[in-house]
């Protein structure tokens, strides 16, 4: 499937890219040798840094072979097919996603089997998810919380002439979606029984809305619990039950809770991580950071996730002492957890980047300019190339409709595109 | 040219959008009669409402006429080229834009006069414009604040065998970009000088980054005093000078400041808003008031901007007593500026929308979920739409590969594309 991308064209519209003959495809860029110190690329440009990309999928697969859980990463975060492909090659059972036209996009490239993290509302969406599952080769869960939408999901499959596979989502008071407590879910488990187009299959939270840990694993014992009880009483009329939870920050204690758990039924625990194909910078970084310190599987791997996007962006103009202008604005990078980090400093005609002094670092964001702090004598000039690490890579990866993949010597070695 | 747009596809990967026959155009869709409130189209979706963008469109060329000025609307807070050309039509003299790629972008959609609104850096980025003005029919002007900048724009216009048009930058002491004082204007129209390939035709400048009027008056008139006197000392070898300003925000000072100015050359003084087409009940909708109690002119036009722009989305979840889920996130309304605000609710099956009640109001975004606050014994249902307006429209166009045009009845009637 990946070699299909490669027919794809490079985007004439795009940002971020080199210079290619008109209709040029995916599969010539390599051939391009675009190199970003070169000042070969538009700036700005994302890159994603081959090495580490492959690093950290590795990282992934030998963690969820250690707890020997399963992994369907939240492809939300890059809306990648190509990067999928990538993930589902390192072991991931399925992807993750969040909307109906996310999976439709990814069905489209070739992903046959998702798991739709959210509830799936309103009479177009569900008709996209009736279309895709006229495909008996695609195999897809969405999450239920509320009465209401399991009659409309139960009439509108019904209809359909389909069966629509559905796991209960468990919430917390102050959370977000889920059900709150056992008569909630009560209901929520009789209301699905009421339909025959429905199949209840398993449980889904998303413990990601508690910050503390000891919450987190009353929800997942919760969840445990719930689980063992839906089976033993008959409830979960599927092959295989599917218990899945765990975004980029508390997938290490999700495994710990379940990964031990077991039914009479076949059992399917489903981590569902996506940041950290990426990684980064900011609030991933402190994320791993307590999982390393924390979780024995991760400290036995004595390895880290790696950061692997980085932004390229020009000094645009030095106006007065201590300030640059960065040719890098809020329409290039995520600015909601943390503004990008100055991370190397490259002066076109020099050999390598050099990093980036300690005291550079972005005060404030605008559409398409950043402001740089510096040291007033600092060594820098407008033309000068810098280098970003990001914090949150979802709303960074959003930014751009084809990111470079590139070498240690930042040659551009493909291009990945995205489906926003 | 607008014509021409009819002929691309509707995007199978997008969101937003109804059903429709694979290879279906956007000259197909007002055929296809999606409707959103018959829940025709997958939500999230973004609408642009037809007859306010045609109100807003009038208004500014009403306005623009009064005062006897040009109007290149900033084309980045839409990026859409269809959306251009109805400003074209509508009386704008030019696009202005922000970077090399959405200046290529534009010109590749029939955009032939572009004020880029920034210093254009770095090789790859001077090659793309390089390549655009092979075409003798593309008008291009760019901004220049730094001496280093100007050399590098002068040795690589000279070896391209071109000129390029450069305005001079004007900014202030903690502002962004532009030269903060005589001394460094005159080292910057000194290097100018040097470069034969380059061609100083007047002065920008963006008052925006302050936020009081007067210093915003004082930055005009220095602008003015220095363009007349560049201006007699015969430094603006151009057929027409250019004067340039005015964001969203502050472009009925900017026209009182400079609309009666003159010098011996033709000279074209040339606002720059680019909200004014969608408008917002956020920053812009305040801004406006603020013209409106105080310019004259706007006064006597005996009409406001409308919003223009509203995203629609389900009430996915209603988890707990005065909390309702909104499948509406980061991901598709910017959030930098106030968040997107409940404006109307609709019922399945019921014949029109009402207005959303005052007390139901967005606490807190995530990637692809809002939470809103309603009243505990709020009339709302899990797969109830809501409209909501938004503040700032940059950041909310660029979430959306295509926008659905819509009549008052939010029957859609055409698509709009955005090349972000």
């Amino acid at each position: 499937m990946e070699n299909h991308f490669q027919q794809h064209r490079i985007d004439a519209n795009g940002k971020g890219l080199g210079r290619f003959p008109a209709d040029a495809t995916l599969g010539e860029v390599a051939s391009l040798r675009w190199n970003v110190l070169a000042e070969e690329v538009s700036l700005p440009t994302a890159v994603l840094r081959e090495s580490r990309i492959e690093h950290n999928l590795r990282w992934m697969r030998d963690f969820i072979t250690r707890y020997g859980v399963k992994l369907a990463p939240h492809g939300k975060t890059t809306m990648s097919p190509a990067l999928f492909h990538r993930q589902l090659e390192h072991g991931a059972w399925g992807i993750t996603l969040a909307t109906a036209p996310q999976v439709q996009a990814a069905y489209r490239h070739g992903i046959r089997r998702v798991l739709l993290a959210n509830q799936l509302v309103g009479r177009a969406n569900m008709t996209i998810i009736d279309t895709l599952q006229r495909d008996p080769g695609f195999a897809f869960w969405c999450c239920v919380d509320s009465v209401a939408n399991i009659a409309a999901l139960g009439a509108h499959f019904a209809a359909a002439g389909q069966r629509l596979n559905v796991l209960l989502e468990l919430g917390v008071a102050g959370g977000r979606t889920g059900a709150r407590d056992e008569a909630a879910e009560a209901a929520l488990i009789a209301e699905i029984a009421r339909w025959p187009a429905l199949r209840l299959c398993g449980i889904e939270l998303y413990e990601g809305v508690l910050k503390d840990e000891a919450a987190i694993r009353a929800l997942l014992r919760r969840a445990a619990t719930r689980l063992q009880a839906l089976s033993a009483a008959g409830a979960l009329q599927t092959e295989r039950v599917v218990l899945t939870g765990a975004g980029s920050a508390w997938f290490d204690v999700v495994a710990e809770e379940w990964s031990g758990l077991t039914l009479a039924q076949p059992l399917d625990i489903v981590l569902r991580p996506g940041c950290y194909l990426t990684h980064d910078v900011g609030i991933y970084q402190a994320a791993q950071q307590r999982i390393e310190a924390n979780n024995p599987v991760a400290q036995a791997m004595n390895a880290s996730l790696l950061p692997a996007l980085q932004l390229w962006a020009y000094v645009q103009s030095l106006p007065e002492p201590g300030v640059a202008i960065i040719g890098l604005g809020k329409r290039d990078a995520a600015f909601d957890a943390g503004l990008p980090q100055p991370a190397l400093h490259h002066r076109p005609g020099e050999s390598a980047p050099r990093a980036a002094p300690a005291g550079w670092a972005l005060t404030r964001m605008m559409d398409q300019h950043a402001f740089m702090q510096v040291a007033p004598n600092s060594d820098v000039a407008v033309g000068d190339l810098v280098a970003f690490e990001i914090s949150h890579p979802c709303l960074t990866f959003d930014k751009w409709r084809q990111l470079a993949l590139v070498d240690e010597h930042y040659t551009v070695t493909g291009l990945v595109e995205t489906f926003f």
